[in-house]
């Protein structure tokens, strides 16, 4: 085993898990880690040339087998070069999204299937599964509402409100699987209470 | 089964597969078929995107796992976009490389195994193998000074003597195992001589 903290956070565009981590990091920091950020797809030079691929809302002809292993090739990159060797070294890494959103959005909304995803991901993380993993559980049309008011959205993000449900409800459904890696949390509890009950979860893991 | 006829061409770089599929394509028209030539990895706008990513030379630090993913997002796109609905409308399909390139670059070059090859690959080609790949063999040797003369090499040109010579290696041992699809030709010969010897077996499957 590895001897670092490993833990992700999920959950819809929208959920709010960019403010989670930053807050998590920073407790992580006031209890000795040196702290990794990371997110997905993404955080290297090339997963995030991955990215731009993945999320560039021209590529509508995108087939969903193309979708699921460009996130593997992405993740593999993130897994050997930062989140692998990161662990190793006694850090705690915190990624934005990691495989159970491939299972979700390909698995899942794009119909893929669960095993699918396992086969062709098992390849890509090797022995890193997260510690724990927070699920920011939100209503589909209430990520949607907060993400309009941002930025343009990408190709993920177009997607119909009938793949945003699914995507909610695969989450609940993956979270129900495993409650015990997978904690559920109403995203729309305010800010301060959700990373409290973050913070107690990742308290009784470290401690 | 599929309507259409789906050849590959392979082989080192360097070993005149372009010149071969050029004149190919030339008798398959004489003989009446629609042809597709396609080319890997590309043949798609998103896979020719990640052919960018693949081959930058810059990237040294790609994961060889990376990089098996990478081809296989290529070639799902491929299969799904271009190959397959061609092979159903009854097309002739050549290929400037296909998965045999994974097997002997990826699975027995950079040593990731031709098992992990396959268990990720399958989802990406679905039924669409070969009916017949032809293998322009080369030492390693001449593939590099022959390439040395083009253009500026890419990421997997610019691979050591040893690695190229684990290719050519890997190719006849493929070859030697699966000899009823993957016929053997010595690169080496005049390029008439090849284009006959490609015909030849041509002709007898569409025949």
């Amino acid at each position: 085993m590895s001897r670092g903290i490993f833990i992700t956070m999920e959950g819809p565009d929208g959920s709010g898990k960019t403010t989670q981590i930053e807050r998590l990091s920073e407790y992580l920091k006031e209890n000795g880690y040196d702290v990794i950020i990371t997110r997905e797809p993404g955080g290297t030079r090339i997963s995030e040339k991955i990215r731009d691929i993945i999320l560039n809302k021209d590529y509508t002809e995108m087939d969903p087998m193309t979708e699921l292993m460009l996130y593997a090739s992405a993740r593999a990159q993130l897994v050997n070069e930062l989140i692998g060797p990161g662990l190793e070294a006694g850090k705690a890494v915190i990624s934005d999204r990691f495989v159970d959103s491939s299972v979700v959005y390909q698995g899942i909304a794009r119909g893929l299937g669960i095993e699918t995803v396992y086969s062709v991901n098992s390849h890509a993380i090797g022995k890193y599964m997260p510690n724990v993993t927070f699920l920011l559980d939100l209503p589909a049309e209430e990520g949607i509402r907060r993400k309009k008011k941002q930025a343009e959205l990408d190709r993920m993000e177009r997607e119909s409100l009938d793949f945003h449900r699914k995507v909610a409800e695969g989450y609940r459904e993956l979270s129900s699987r495993d409650p015990k890696r997978i904690q559920k949390i109403d995203a729309t509890l305010p800010i301060d209470e959700i990373c409290d009950i973050i913070k107690d979860k990742v308290k009784s893991i470290i401690e």
